[in-house]
């Protein structure tokens, strides 16, 4: 019998504050922002996705992302990331002193299109630019997140063959960047066996020094949990989640959308694998979060009588 | 990379009609209890726990049992099975032509006290007539339902060596009885890796032929389908589900209860495995099971689009 046994360390990346205040159709007020991110980092978290620099007329929602950096920028054993789309964004994240750069392209042309309006290929030469800035910079982190690698809302499931294609062009232009690859499951439809073939496989591929990878998963499907696991003993070594599960799912009214900080932090051994991240802690940042006027949350660690939960 | 293949087939136990409907306070007619089974039968179920045989002063919910498997006992080819909390329960059952019998003990004196008013050692020695009567009879099989095999609602945190040491008498007293053991999570606070040690650990010292192992768990922690597949990772090939996740859970009032059937189905490869369920159908039971007056159903593969599902 091959026994599954817990990883020694998990990255948690908390996502609520990009992936889930973007979901929020009224912009959230900063200091709301702020009070939600320091109950984060008081219970732990250590990495943390703080928004994204886009245009603000776009995604509103994420306006004020500056003014959350910069209200955070004493905090140096932090990790914050933001989400570029392109260039410009990417200048502005260096701008405003952050290191880790979140780019994001869909491994899918339909869901590229739809979600940042262009080619994969004028993205990944989008990415070329941005490398050579960091590189130029130095002392940054590349976080690539490969939407749709798994499930397209347009074309259907996706062959590890269709990302593999893509991330060669992708690995291609980083070069020897110290980066983190996210496989992303953009619609919650990944089943936790095409999660360990695509990550086995990627990894076989494109695997080197220098290079980490990630699982972004979304619970649509009830899968949430189980695929993270499954990243994590098929070569992921980071998850990102949202607290309290905040965050819709766009085409799918009503159900439920980011997997749950606490449900993973809860899979992984009753919480008992280093993260870093408390658990009595955390559920009290989730009721803050749940707490958002317009949020939409799904947790089951928040449902269970809190004394049974830490 | 040691990657994690799906399992070339399932036996998925359907017990919505048992732990289900028992959820449910008015006692539903008969006949809507025919026609829900039909629709699972409908669906490709093979397995399915059709009832209990217990006080129907204690459980109106289940007084109609004998009716529900007399309405069904040309389905030569089904497995039905009934729990059975007793050997007064187990005559009955046989009376009525089940040759599958659920017999439930738990693991924690202090349920087993609170489930079925005895001690652990007074349900064993009840187990022994019943397996005596069982092999007089032939041509039966026995599951064993090990409650509390994980977590106690009121001892907390169940060690392993717990189990194996109520296991060890049961196995002593089943012989070479064609049986299933199922360890069951009764409260849903099961964690992945300690389904994967307690069936790794209690295989390893009470596996014999004639022997198979089953996972009977709740989505309670949201733990529902990640401890499903990690039970079949380390030796378990039947899994207990319930259509549409009917069932409440008695301790956290508005938690979901039952890990849902569709929600395992498409977690095995995204429904690739061989269950012999086909999910389109399935959905369609479990549409009707929702439609059910006070049922609690938490599914979701019934949330997203139906085209997405199947």
């Amino acid at each position: 019998m091959n026994l599954l046994s817990p990883p020694a360390m998990v990255d948690i990346v908390e996502v609520a504050p990009r992936d889930g205040f973007q979901s929020i159709r009224d912009p959230l007020p900063t200091a709301e922002k702020i009070r939600c991110i320091q109950a984060l980092i008081d219970a732990g978290v250590t990495r943390l996705e703080i928004g994204s620099f886009v245009s603000p007329k776009a995604i509103p929602q994420m306006a004020d992302t500056g003014e959350l950096v910069a209200a955070f920028a004493d905090r140096a054993a932090m990790r914050f990331s933001a989400l570029v789309p392109n260039l410009r964004g990417a200048e502005l994240a260096l701008d405003h002193g952050v290191r880790e750069l979140v780019f994001v392209v869909s491994v899918s042309e339909s869901h590229n299109q739809s979600n940042v309006r262009r080619s994969v290929d004028d993205s990944l030469a989008d990415l070329a630019r941005i490398v050579s800035l960091m590189q130029q910079e130095g002392n940054t982190y590349l976080r690539l997140d490969l939407g749709t690698s798994f499930d397209c809302p347009f074309e259907g499931t996706i062959d590890w063959r269709q990302v593999d294609s893509v991330l060669a062009h992708a690995m291609a232009i980083c070069d020897e960047l110290p980066m983190e690859v996210a496989l992303c499951d953009t619609t919650g439809r990944a089943t936790p066996y095409q999660v360990a073939e695509h990550f086995s496989r990627l990894i076989d591929h494109h695997g080197r020094a220098g290079v980490k990878w990630a699982f972004h998963g979304h619970d649509t499907f009830g899968m949430g949990v189980t695929n993270a696991l499954f990243a994590l003993h098929h070569g992921a070594t980071a998850i990102d989640t949202a607290c309290a599960g905040l965050g819709g799912c766009p085409f799918a009214p009503g159900a439920t959308g980011n997997t749950a900080t606490e449900d993973v932090l809860h899979a992984l051994d009753g919480g008992k694998v280093y993260t870093g991240i408390d658990m009595a802690r955390l559920l009290l940042a989730a009721d803050a979060i749940a707490a958002l006027p317009g949020g939409q949350t799904a947790s089951h660690l928040r449902q269970v009588p809190r004394e049974r939960a830490a």
